[in-house]
């Protein structure tokens, strides 16, 4: 079963842990590996990348970039789908861009590693780019790599609130407290 | 992906982040939905559970029933597979018989809910029964139950020692606990 474990712990999310418990109820349930296989059919014949934010398509459709009701030229940037997830149910009418990541230069993680060039491809000079990665070291030195690149580029560039405190993962914010944030962003270039 | 969600979370360990972590990574990540599958294939096929003692079977062989090196007399009675593999790799030399759950009577948990005949059908007058449920409330009544059926059945019952954990610190430890570790207390040097 370590076998097993070993390579679970290759998808994201799953520790030891977590990881035995899911192998143990498949084994004592067999059930739920219909179930499972249902699961996973269904995200892999209806979920796709979305080419243009990173976020995901569901039927072919981006529910930020296909949305006309959204504003096209506000682009929240971002670091993960999920905290893209916690702006579906908001008042946020703008689209995002999910840099899935962030530079890490401990780690060797550059911006060409992250989806950076995919954002500068897409702003123009009506674009208000709101940044919105984490407020810890690596965040800032993302969103300031950013500014450095689209300073003249765009209309507006603006950021987060604070409200978040300094050092706060996005991950661990309730969708309230983003909202906030959002709604007080603060404009950088004008 | 909230319906996704809600059906990955009928598997056991899966919580609402672990899921949407787990999602998103195989949208991400096309080739993990192999290893997901091959990982399912792999489980459906050679892991079985064991009729005797509820642990698992891997090839039809259970590592505790299906070996003679183990003593067959000597049954450590646990509630879970997870708690049974922490000894798989210690010096415990006996067998085990998992419960699947422990008496709960506020959930109405019986003992006809969980896997208690089963004890009940493979234990003799040969018998050392090792009760290693929890130290909590709903522990102590499922050890209390087999304690008044088995005691007149088997050789010997006895009870996982009470004491401080390896690294535990005295300050979190309960007065309880820290009275049974101290009349329990092991002779170091006489």
């Amino acid at each position: 079963m370590d076998d097993l474990l070993d390579k679970l712990k290759e998808i994201d999310g799953i520790t030891n842990k977590i990881g035995e418990k899911f192998l143990i109820n498949l084994i004592e349930n067999l059930d739920k590996f219909n179930l499972l296989n249902e699961i996973l059919q269904e995200l892999k014949e209806n979920y796709k990348n979305c080419e243009i934010c990173n976020f995901y398509k569901m039927n072919n459709t981006c529910v930020f970039c296909d949305n006309n009701k959204r504003d096209q030229n506000l682009v929240c940037v971002l670091t993960s789908k999920r905290e893209a997830r916690k702006l579906l149910n908001s008042e946020y009418r703008g689209i995002v861009h999910i840099l899935r990541g962030e530079i890490n230069l401990n780690k060797n993680i550059s911006p060409d590693t992250i989806q950076i060039d995919k954002l500068f491809a897409r702003i123009n000079k009506d674009t208000e780019v709101l940044l919105a990665t984490n407020l810890t070291f690596n965040g800032e030195v993302t969103a300031n790599y950013i500014i450095s690149v689209i300073k003249d580029k765009c209309k507006k560039i603006t950021r987060l609130a604070r409200g978040i405190p300094f050092g706060g993962s996005l991950d661990y914010i309730d969708e309230e407290t983003l909202i906030n944030a959002i709604e007080n962003r603060k404009i950088i270039k004008k």
